[in-house]
This record gives C-alpha cells, structure tokens and sequence, in this order.
C-alpha cells in the first residue's frame, strides 16, 4: 500500500472513469425523473410522484422536503458524478494536456450518453430557487474549472492553439451538454462511439494533434 | 436591375444578416414568451397568458387554438428567422468554405445572443405533440444541412481538416445551441464580441485557418 506522496490524484486515478455502473436510484427518485421528463418541473406535482410511486403524499413528504427537493436531489446525483470521473479522467491523463482533455471529453461524453436522462435535467436548473441554483452551480463550476485548467496547461506549453481558452472551454462543454438533447440509447451510435468521436473533434478545437 | 442567374442566392445576399432588427410579438405572443420563461411550457396556463395580457380566455382562444399553439408560433418565428439569416449568410461567403462557416456561425450566435430568451424556448420543444414536433425539426434541420454542406465541401476542397462531418457540425450547432443557458444581455460580451469568438472556435474545430 503505502504512503503516495499525491494522495488526491492517485485516489482520482483509483475511479475507473470509463465505466459507468448502474445509478441505483430510490423508487421516489426515479418516479421523479420520469415525471420531469414527460411533464417537466413546473408540470410534475408532489401529488403526481406519490401517486407513480404508490405511497401517500405526507409518506413523500418524510423523505423529501418538496419538489425542488427532488430536483436537487436528482441534480446533485447527476453532478457530483461527474465531477470525481472527470477529475479521474484527468489525473489518468498524466502531464500530456491534449491526452488529459481527450480524456475529459470522453469522460463527460460518456455520462451524457449512459446517462442521457439524468444529463437533460440540468436544463431545469433555472426553476431552482436562487439559493439552490448556487449550490447547483458551485459543483458545475468545478468541471468548468478542470477543462479550463487543461486548456491553460496546453496553451501555455503550447500543445494547444487556443485564442481564448474561457470561451473555448465554454464551447467545449456547451458541444458536450447539448449531446442529452439528440442522442437516444437506441440510436446507431453507442456511447463509447460517441465519446470517442467527441473528444477527437475537442482535440481540433483546441488546435491540438491527437494524443 | 436584369435577372440574376442564381436568384435564390442572389435574394438571400441582399438579407442583411448582420443586423437584427427588432422583433415585433403580438401582445399574446410576448406574454406567452414571458410566462414560459418564468413557469416552463407546463407550468404555464391559457389563463395565466390571458390574465398577462388583459384579454378574457375565449378572446385569447380567438387568435390561438391552444397552449401549444403558442409555443409553435413563438417557436416558428424563432426558427424560420434563423434559416433565412443563415443562408443569406453563407452566400456572403461565396465560394470559401472557411469564410461561409465563418458567417454562418456568427449568424447564428447572434441571434442566440441578441434573441436569447426566444432561442431559449427551443428547450420546450420535447413538449410538443409529435407532429408538432416534426414541423419544426424540419426547421431546424434546414439549419444543420446548410452547415453540414458547408463542412462537406470545405473537406472535399482540403479547406478543412475533418474526420466525421455529421459529427462535427452537431458539435458546432451544440456549442451555439448552449449559449442561451449563459448568454445575459447584461453579461461583458456584446452580441458581436461572442458571435466573433464562436465563428473562430468553429474554424479551429474545422481545422481550418482563419478566413
């Protein structure tokens, strides 16, 4: 066993970012993503999930505060996750910044598409009361933050070609978050494909030769 | 004046799509925009639009069918608007594959830019009816075919370096489909300044040099 002397990166290198096991969601919770997803936030009602569910609203009311609760709930499952696979994805890219940007892409990618559900929710983050959005946005800002670093990284020792790396790494996650709207697990194309493919095309935009 | 040979190209040229002028909504139409915002599709109501405005329920039901009918309306105005500004722009472009893309970007983020909040309500658009829904995806595919053929031909040509065309272009449209989610009239960047950073993100994407 021993001591590492990076003991943050090495637990990162530990997550195996490229598999995705399955998201076990409690039966509240997963009537809950259905019914945001046929009827969205404002058209789903606590009433509703009880009823999905099969439990009496006050029974619901035991495990979560209120509908926003739900929604955080869901969001936070959705984006915690992926923050410790893309820190993961990085840390296993070693020093070489377009081999730790391809990773990422294909880190996120890969959770866009496993997880296309779960992903298409955070286009309800803007119901969320203010304080909650914060919170939302606090661990968002954390994977913003990553890409930026490895856009940095590589324009600095110039393996990138990058004019402007906030608005690169921007685009570069807005490519990637807009994946839940399209892509559907019966398409042709599997998730591996499509991470694969994603982060060959981050790799052009950012101006660098694949890793 | 005389006849063009190329009429089609030639009208489009002479849409100036630089310049967005203001949108003129009905007073239904602009309550019905704001209520979406605010509330989302199903959190809106007939009632809560007709109350907005002034105007009695019936009296609303005299110009639109129905809630969806109000987001159609809302939805096709905001679409067949980018179409005709997009080919307008890519003729500017004559027969440079980079200058075309180029345009066309800038196009498009301006609109996601100085129309944000119309833009925006293309997130509803899982909502609608099927058939609905059909209608206005064959909108906006004009949209993805017109940057598709400009990826296409600037491949063929050597003018762009790019291994999955159909790949590539749904990553350029995601990266300007996700700027309403960040884009505030109030923000650092004008219109002008974001459209020019995304048009030359999406020559790096390309892998083409700057026109």
């Amino acid at each position: 066993m021993g001591q590492p002397a990076d003991g943050a990166a090495d637990d990162a290198e530990r997550v195996d970012w490229r598999r995705l096991e399955h998201l076990e969601l409690s039966p509240i919770l997963s009537a809950s993503l259905d019914a945001f997803h046929e009827l969205g936030f404002h058209g789903t009602t606590v009433r509703e999930v009880a009823r999905r569910v099969g439990v009496t609203v006050p029974a619901l009311y035991y495990h979560h505060d209120s509908k926003e609760g739900l929604l955080i709930a869901l969001l936070e499952l959705s984006t915690s996750d992926v923050l410790a696979r893309a820190h993961a994805a990085d840390a296993d890219g070693g020093d070489d910044p377009a081999q730790r940007l391809s990773n990422v892409v294909e880190a996120i990618v890969l959770r866009m598409t496993e997880r296309a559900r779960l992903a298409a929710l955070e286009g309800e983050v803007r119901y969320l009361s203010p304080e909650n959005r914060q919170r939302y946005r606090t661990v968002r800002k954390g994977v913003e933050d990553l890409v930026l670093g490895i856009v940095e990284d590589g324009t600095a020792t110039g393996a990138f070609d990058v004019d402007d790396p906030a608005e690169t790494t921007r685009a570069l996650l807005g490519m990637c978050q807009s994946i839940p709207r399209w892509y559907h697990a019966e398409g042709t194309l599997s998730p591996e494909e499509v991470a694969g493919k994603y982060a060959a095309i981050a790799l052009k935009t950012v101006g660098a030769t694949r890793p």
